[in-house]
């Protein structure tokens, strides 16, 4: 006998959460269809080289790397973007710019699991490629704000900087050669206390009158998306591209009414990563301890790994584990597998059968119990499964339709009539 | 730079392509709901002593294996049946039995790939573990029935069997022994002329004699399912426990009214594979040479590596790849990435956003074209994406609706009048 263990870090999804996580993703792709993105698939083996470029012969070991078949080295990918970046750049003749694509699928981290993080999880990315108007990030934002109104997660705010404002502010305060240390000491803003902020920028050797300004920069007073632009460029000493991008940005969000949604917050940075201009972050109103839900930004250049043909774009991630926290905490009620079970009670298969077709051909997602276990048993699996009525004592073309949730019994009914109430009632 | 290439025998998944295959898979899911089936999630990666058995140490060169980053042998699934095994044996006391699941997702093979064969594919699996009744037989064949039709590929025809016959046929024959040597020749008859089968059976040294009683066993005279399986009853000798099966299964069959799409093909046995009774494989009418794109069958016990519990079950599987094929031959129109695209055309951003946001908020599928190219080019994208209508000057509430296929024009109306149009006539 072997035994039947799963490697370490990852997960089997049994059928009640499995089914929830489609339904997220069911929800997630309608909106993805409704702004005209369109799908695409890759492999989840690339070879190493291109997933990590050419120094990836050092051995990344956050990823999962072997030699295929023919000793070439291999890695499951990682992430959505990169191979975005290769699949833009290999079929660049095919595909029609601007390029609107969507992708949800599993991707793989080599890194020590820890509680509620495994080596195996669901991204869900959308971006557009090869495109720089204010109308592309306005899109992408207002796809999140409709993905995240179509889960029902209750409310949500949507906070959006540049990359840009914070730039210009740093170069105006001679604080650009310490760039990169600031925007990894920011990126921790939603994390840590303020003082530690403070702290960390100090032990970095910046002057206090600059850290005070930084944390300025960083926590607006004003309130109102356009106050706090207006506030920002007064500490840049002027208006910017940067900052007028953001203007036109929140007059599109105004003119179509999601404005409320959407904060202009420039303490958002989104660290090191690959953002050249706006980005943004999602937090529910009601869990924000479980992080930003849908997060991304605009890119100068998402090929230049494999191109010379430059693609800007922008794009953003649903957290799709994460969301799925959030709707647990709702407690909401479990799908049912099906709204109706026929159980075995001794009535002939062959009525059973019939029964079963005549209401799955009037679309009523029907189950039968498939074996001759007590009835006690047979509720149980109904229970369990969150099937709402049962149908029993099949003989003549009657039945007995039962509501298992207020034990209400419809004696002697024909089939059709299980299609009325079914319908109606559910 | 590096070249954006991906692995031998992978490949991607263009947008048309793509929305295809989710809309087949979209169309599967519907039914497998219709019929209270649950979906799962595995990991992709399995131990590879779970995925081969006690005897994988001497690696199987048909599957991608490596060592994890714990030095572990993990290899990449082939199949969706051993994670199904893996996973019923392991979490047999947190799910309900009979246990109906679904599943569709990526398997890979290490062989070389050849023309129409890759190392990673989609699989399509649904199955009731945990039951032994014949309408459990019957749920399957239903549900492929389902399938079948729910895809619109044209006519089709589910051929049945039952390896007990088979195996009654040849103990009556005195060929019991040779079981597993004619099992592995007849699995060839759908593929080559029968006098290969002949000339393959006397090699293996059967007597002429018997040779002809095999082919008259697998190619039955008579017409129609019932007279079949008494030419074949009569052929063992009397009724059996498996002749009787399928008598009640075509009952259930003839009962729900889909007897005519079902033929019961004695010469149908799934070589080797692990099936004990029931099999089934399905053909398309208009595409017969794409071979089986629905096979399936009953299996005694499906847990035997890893668990003292049996359980015996029932189950097929979706070739969907195949059926790609199939609808590609009709070819049939590619689905559109949005009903409507507001072309680029020197309107105001916030015009067209509001244009866009009223849209789709009353369910219409809604592109903006994201760059100020030529309009030459904006068509050449509205076409690529099958877009039917385009939207152009807008200003004051007014604007122009173009039928890109049509070219009918409809100037100066409202987004109320093109929500109209494009709801009634779309």
């Amino acid at each position: 006998m072997i035994e039947p263990k799963i490697p370490k870090g990852f997960r089997d999804t049994l059928p009640q959460d499995q089914l929830k996580r489609k339904f997220l993703i069911e929800k997630l792709e309608k909106q993805f269809q409704r702004f005209g993105f369109m799908p695409i698939d890759t492999p989840v083996l690339e070879y190493q080289e291109v997933l990590l470029g050419k120094g990836g012969g050092e051995t990344d070991k956050q990823i999962f790397h072997f030699k295929d078949n023919g000793g070439r080295d291999v890695a499951l990918r990682f992430d959505l973007t990169v191979p975005l970046a290769r699949f833009v750049a290999l079929h660049q003749n095919e595909i029609e710019f601007p390029f609107k694509r969507y992708c949800i699928d599993k991707v793989w981290r080599g890194e020590n699991p820890q509680k509620g993080r495994y080596r195996e999880f669901y991204q869900c990315d959308f971006d557009i490629v090869g495109a720089s108007c204010v109308l592309s990030d306005f899109e992408i934002i207002s796809l999140m704000e409709s993905c995240l109104k179509s889960l029902e997660v209750g409310t949500f705010k949507i906070l959006i900087s540049h990359r840009g404002l914070l730039n210009e502010f740093l170069k105006k305060n001679d604080l650009d050669s310490q760039n990169e240390n600031i925007l990894r000491i920011l990126d921790k803003i939603k994390k840590v206390e303020k003082q530690e902020i403070e702290q960390m920028l100090s032990q970095e050797g910046i002057q206090e009158e600059k850290i005070e300004k930084i944390m300025k920069f960083t926590s607006p007073k004003a309130t109102g998306f356009l106050n706090r632009i207006i506030e920002i460029e007064n500490l840049i000493g002027s208006e910017t591209e940067s900052s007028k991008r953001m203007k036109e940005i929140f007059q599109l969000l105004e003119e179509t009414g999601i404005s409320d949604n959407v904060i202009f917050d420039p303490s958002i940075t989104r660290g090191l990563d690959y953002y050249t201009a706006v980005v943004f972050e999602t937090y529910l109103d009601d869990c924000p301890e479980i992080g930003s839900v849908c997060s991304g930004g605009r890119y100068d250049n998402l090929t230049a790994l494999y191109s010379k043909q430059h693609y800007a774009g922008v794009g953003s991630c649903v957290g799709i584990d994460r969301l799925i926290a959030a709707l647990d905490t709702k407690k909401l009620n479990n799908a049912p597998s099906a709204q109706v079970i026929i159980f075995s009670d001794g009535s002939l298969e062959k009525e059973r059968a019939k029964v079963a077709s005549l209401l799955r051909n009037n679309g009523i997602k029907t189950d039968i119990y498939l074996d001759d276990k007590k009835m006690k048993q047979q509720y149980k699996y109904a229970q369990v499964n969150n099937i709402k009525y049962s149908i029993t004592q099949i003989s003549n073309d009657k039945l007995t339709l039962k509501n298992l949730s207020t034990r209400e019994i419809y004696s002697e009914i024909t089939a059709n009539k299980v299609i009325e109430i079914i319908l109606e009632k559910n």
